[in-house]
């Protein structure tokens, strides 16, 4: 009887997975990860060399959805559907041996393996070990600290309507807005409508070779990836006083 | 001329140290890291078996707090020196060989790093090594995603004001609250006063082997310690559609 475990690759950076992912993935027998059809995949290609040969690969490709509208009912329904089946199908390679799903990032924070993970629960012994998220690549990239002192952090996804990132951007003192992509120019607006703006970068890829850091003013908001990340960073809402411990 | 390479430890368990991590404090010559008077220091704990025979270690003592007020200029004058001179020290030692200074968690989210890295700008060549965050440490423990679909995450200190957790706690799908502490009873007040209080955990020290993990409406706030957090999961503000590729 085996268990599934899921594990965090970090930012991209294979160097900055964890020493137990790491160890996890060289020695796996099983693994599994999302991609896109007809693609290596992000996660996939993040762990390129470090596979054992005799790996058995599950590639669970998003269905096709040049079909069908990205947010109508059908779409989700052929995605319900699709995570259904990969979830049957991990728990019964399960029954025999240990499976390792790939997730980049960190597995709890708006991982697509929460979708598994759902479907998993009661039926499998489950393992989560997580990573350095993405953002925290992107921070390090741009060299400058996301919050100090007792800055306010506000996660946010660029889906969100105008009036929502508005709201937040303006009380919180740092800021990451995820799911860029097409919706960039209205985040870009939110921002400029809050006096952001000029502070804002945009980091693709932090801490992989191909990485990309530009102040959010200077970008092309028409053409950028999903997976693009833009940053505010705080700048200490007061000193901090004392250490941590 | 070596450089200072500031490093993320994780949230504490050594295993969830990054590869590049593990790999540069095994093979540090001098060290540097935080701690109390009279400690050990949570940071050098982490890297307890790790390091070579031969490493020169500065221990880097917070000036002594009981003659003074925490919060009063005095206390804060003598911590400005504290950082001062221990930036000089460092960027000297750095002249002649590579520094690797221990940050828990990430260096950037929060870290006390911070006021070291601010006064070795245009002294000394800087590498910064992202870190699993504490935070994730936590919410790993719990076995529940912090957020998922189109939740809006908000991390907050608990040194805020209650009006200003509020806001925050009213707004945000998800919450972190770092720097609880002597913080918590107002904590509590604030999530309870905003419907949250039946939602929330507390987790001291995830992913380390005396972790705690506990519903924060059954805890005794008048004794928890500074570094223990509170958390609140996101429910998803709405299902994610597609993959992150």
């Amino acid at each position: 009887m085996g268990k599934i475990i899921c594990t965090g690759l970090g930012p991209g950076n294979p160097d900055l997975m964890s020493v137990q992912s790491d160890r996890i993935i060289r020695n796996a027998g099983h693994i599994a990860y999302f991609r896109k059809k007809g693609r290596q995949g992000h996660a996939r290609r993040i762990v390129e060399g470090m596979l054992a040969p005799e790996v058995v690969e599950y590639a669970m490709e998003y269905p096709v959805t040049t079909e069908l509208p990205f947010d109508g009912a059908e779409y989700n329904d052929a995605l319900a559907r699709f995570y259904d089946d990969w979830a049957d199908r991990l728990v019964t390679v399960a029954t025999e041996s240990d499976v390792v799903v790939l997730c980049e990032g960190d597995p709890f924070f708006y991982g697509s393996f929460m979708h598994l993970y759902t479907r998993f629960q009661g039926r499998v012994e489950l393992d989560v070990i997580p990573g350095i998220t993405g953002m925290a690549g992107c921070w390090t990239a741009t060299g400058i600290p996301i919050t100090w002192g007792d800055d306010v952090l506000t996660i946010l996804t660029g889906t969100l309507s105008h009036d929502e990132l508005e709201r937040h951007m303006r009380t919180a003192d740092a800021l990451v807005v995820m799911k860029t992509g097409r919706n960039l120019p209205k985040v870009r607006e939110a921002l400029a409508a809050t006096g952001r703006l000029a502070d804002a970068w945009l980091v693709e890829r932090g801490t992989m070779p191909d990485q990309r850091l530009a102040r959010l003013i200077d970008v092309d908001v028409t053409d950028v990836p999903y997976f693009a990340i833009v940053l505010v960073h705080g700048r200490g809402r007061r000193p901090e006083i004392g250490g941590t411990e």
